[in-house]
């Protein structure tokens, strides 16, 4: 099915759908109003049929949506029908948390390889794979064609190993490390900014008083 | 001093903001103009001053911006001037990977707490504390007035431990598991949906191709 061009913001909003819709099919439930998917998600029904419509809409008047069809529709446009193989920088607890995360798996991400450059957990396995030292990071990334890297690395580290990564074939990074990163427009970086979050919340909880 | 009301889209920026300074701060940058911030944050500089006018402005033409005082006046408006105690519930790799982020202790999050019902785990060192039963929880955030909680456990039981929590006095939720938390209107839920963060990353890598 073509689709016509999806807003950022609808995309942006997709990833919590497929969630949604995932955790109905362990549900075993088949179909779905958009009025029980908005009070189940907390939006307008009318955002979720306009949301949804962006994309040929799988509601039918009376009908509702078929849980399995927009499911597999969502990750088509998300390209999580495929499989990505990706790679995590450095095998701390944040990477080995990253490693371990079955979901991903079930996505469709596929690691690869975990690195680290501390003589004691070369070897450990992480999540079904050994971690291996940086220098073999280069012709693991090239042979496999990989495109993902998570940064789990400090921010000096981080900085320094991002070109290198480019020039191996990486093209988006999932950057753990408090730093901006600066890369060419074709790179694309995804920031988990975990102390801004925690300042986010401890803000928002202290504001009253 | 007193402060104006502020935009929550100002508030959301604060912690990059925050983030920067303490770079430069590091860096012994005593004093900075809002162009040359605007150039390292990727900000026009009359965003920058937009912003930074919300509280006072320490801007001075020709001068710059007082790095320092700015790094405390931010401080001080996020409320991490300030020691706020937590816990984190979930000692796998993630919980363990948050106790030890001294970033966090550095910007005045003391972590009272990291809880699992896993024998294997329970007793070890987490960060500086030990990892308690869960069962020590409700003591331990009675007597310390603990109102921030970490959720580093599988969705269901985020789900089943979120209201005793509550009830024991926890005011804000800093939320890992892949799921909304349904909480009272006087609760405040910070979301790190890291799968949902993963599928964007790939989203934006792979649309073009």
């Amino acid at each position: 099915m073509e689709h016509k061009e999806i807003s950022k913001a609808v995309i942006q909003r997709l990833p919590r759908y497929y969630r949604y819709l995932e955790d109905l099919m362990d549900q075993g439930i088949e179909r779905i109003s958009s009025g029980d998917l908005s009070r189940r998600m907390h939006l307008t029904a009318s955002q979720i049929r306009q949301d949804l419509n962006n994309f040929g809409g799988f509601g039918q008047q009376g009908y509702g949506y078929n849980v399995f069809n927009l499911h597999e529709e969502i990750a088509k446009i998300l390209k999580i029908d495929q499989v990505h193989s990706m790679i995590i920088v450095g095998a701390g607890h944040l990477g080995l948390a990253l490693s371990n995360y079955t979901n991903f798996r079930k996505r469709g991400f596929d690691i690869k390889g975990v690195f680290d450059n501390n003589p004691k957990v070369i070897g450990q396995e992480a999540g079904g794979v050994k971690v291996s030292p940086m220098s073999e990071m280069k012709d693991i990334v090239e042979k496999n064609h990989i495109r993902l890297a998570a940064l789990c690395i400090p921010k000096d580290a981080a900085v320094k190993i991002v070109d290198d990564l480019i020039s191996y074939g990486v093209r988006g990074f999932w950057n753990f490390a408090h730093v901006d990163l600066e890369v060419p427009e074709h790179v694309v970086v995804e920031n988990v900014h975990l102390s801004e979050s925690l300042m986010r919340l401890s803000y928002r909880v202290f504001e009253e008083q």
